[in-house]
């Protein structure tokens, strides 16, 4: 690599670190804005630690990613020249205040699911501490703390948004999208209980279901359609259009995620993948039970979903079969899903909905988050 | 009793009983909906049974109150006359049905939170049934569930109230009275656990706090706020007049609940209270602190909040103490509560409010709501 390619990468890699410090240091403000609320309501000093405690544990400290797209989104939508394709300016104080506000209810609303995931799948670790409900004192109170994190977004929605004609649109999208999520997680939970395995329950459809409910609505589709909706587009066949573009991005994302619990490197997805041990849905489970001969499928049933390495072993070479090839498949899938997302990006016409006021949606804002997706190895 | 008494009496039960009847009946077109959004998503049969299930079981068989108050209010200020003062009409089919749904949305928000104090409480067993958490093969998914109870009361709204000019103000309603309630559900959490007795952390202004925040808010203001939405009360100012009532008698409403807890008859509450033993922040215990000689209190602090029924007559006959007397000062409360609502009652200006549409506002909304609690021995 030559000095300038190397100097464009630090460059870059800059850039990201500040954009999410800026991101990082909005949060505070909104602590403050919810801890005022409960002064004002004449809560005691333990009732407001508390739930400052909760909220600073749970929802910074992870990638960000939800929260820097909508800004990311907002800024390529109204600041880009229709004409030239170019980005003119830079995002207004208020404005990016206002677009990292809508990121910051996308990780609340994270914080939320993940408080009661951690619950539900007796997990002991998030981001490299414990999980909220095992830290000293905590315990099922951690139940009431998750709808609390839920409520920090609907207050910050009214406090900063309540006078913009768009207002019911976000209350729409957060409600539509947190059911969304609540449905693939009970078709998650129901479909694959940890303590008891049965693989009939399991099917690429069920994944598919899973995968889209839980993931990839609040993760790829809201931060679009919220930083949409800031910028001013109403124009509701592209809100279909960019549904169409992320909802096979988040899947794809999520079978990526899939296949690095498996396959990734513990260095760098920062964790040992335990989905075999767990009885996970899995995409590559699915990829097996789909191609496996009987005696192949026997060993699956026999193995899958204990808690044991031998076990785990023994799915791995399953995976591996020449017939099954989980990893084979899985780059044939990326190679396929990457041209299909491509496609779909580039039949968005560009610059759709354009106003005076902002270049409308644009090719790039799908490009940006199909360049962090793709070939990720973390 | 005269005869005549006695058929009046036995034509107001059976009253009561069919205006319960018909608000029930509305439940499973909701679900009905809730579950045909399901199928429309193509979600498995498994998920959508286990929704209905979830539904069933855990939102009507409870008193309906909160329920039926919304119907009973939107009733008084649409078809009162405003010159007589009497029910000139009845309410539409189309009337009910919203008033009626707005209803049920309350008691899917009582369901929300049941499902998940009950996890937090450890309790075993709610109206009759084993508590949701503890039914066979739902355990942590309870957690879930209890989300989902709450995203049904969004969908419904979206479903029946899109097009309404106050659709905006029920959202408001729903999301800032879900927040007061779940920081009351905190304090409670955090000032009474049940496994580490501190009575030092008790206190009337903290018993205040919770049952205002915890019941007051949903239970009393809620379903008034939601008819009066509803019905085209616009003045901000009534909102206002109807709170200073409400949470009162929502506070007054509580402390009979601690007090029946403590000397109700099993039969008529159907439980046997537990609030000695479980370390409740309750009324008695505060009035019983409040007065306590530092003898007394030493057997408090040995006694209160352990499992074993031989405390628990120790605090109960410091209850009962001369110098404490917590069932004569509860009667003294009553009466001064009753007088004070009375009076608040009759500040209200009647029909306030009104328009060519409706009567306004009413005192007999509230009366109707302290006749319901006034002395219940239930």
């Amino acid at each position: 690599m030559s000095d300038i390619d190397q100097k464009a990468l630090a460059d870059k890699a800059q850039l990201k670190i500040e954009k999410r410090k800026r991101f990082e240091q909005v949060f505070p403000l909104l602590v403050d804005e919810l801890t005022s609320y409960l002064e004002s309501e004449q809560m005691p000093a333990e009732a407001i630690d508390w739930f400052k405690r909760n909220l600073d544990y749970n929802t910074p400290g992870g990638k960000l990613n939800r929260g820097l797209s909508v800004v990311d989104t907002v800024e390529i939508i109204l600041c880009t020249d229709n004409a030239t394709g170019n980005l003119t300016r830079q995002l207004t104080d208020t404005e990016y205040l206002k677009a990292a506000i809508l990121g910051w209810c996308i990780e609340l609303l994270q914080a939320y699911f993940l408080v009661a995931d951690d619950m539900m799948d007796q997990s002991i670790t998030r981001r490299g501490q414990p999980c909220w409900y095992r830290v000293d004192g905590v315990g099922n109170i951690a139940i009431n703390d998750a709808f609390m994190l839920e409520a920090a977004i609907y207050f910050l929605l009214k406090k900063h948004f309540r006078s913009e004609p768009y207002y019911g649109m976000l209350l729409e999208l957060f409600h539509d999208v947190t059911f969304q999520t609540e449905l693939g997680q009970l078709i998650d939970l129901i479909t694959a209980p940890e303590d008891s395995v049965d693989l009939s329950k399991f099917s690429l459809k069920k994944h598919h279901l899973i995968v889209v409910y839980k993931t990839a609505f609040y993760s790829f589709y809201l931060p679009v359609a919220l930083a949409m909706r800031m910028a001013g587009i109403q124009d509701e066949a592209l809100y279909k259009h960019a549904l169409d573009i992320l909802i096979p991005m988040g899947e794809y994302f999520q079978v990526q995620d899939d296949v690095l619990d498996c396959y990734g490197k513990p260095e760098d997805i920062g964790k040992i993948g335990t989905d075999i041990l767990d009885n996970k849905c899995s995409w590559n489970i699915n990829i097996a039970l789909a191609h496996a001969t009987p005696e192949q499928r026997a060993v699956l049933d026999a193995n899958y979903g204990r808690k044991d390495s031998a076990c785990e072993a023994k799915v791995k070479e399953v995976f591996a079969a020449p017939n099954i090839d989980v990893a084979g498949r899985f780059a044939a899938y990326e190679k396929e899903s990457y041209e299909k997302l491509n496609a779909l990006i580039d039949a968005l016409p560009e610059g759709a909905g354009a106003t005076a006021e902002h270049g409308g949606l644009r090719r790039d804002v799908f490009r940006l988050f199909l360049g962090k997706v793709y070939k990720r190895a973390k």
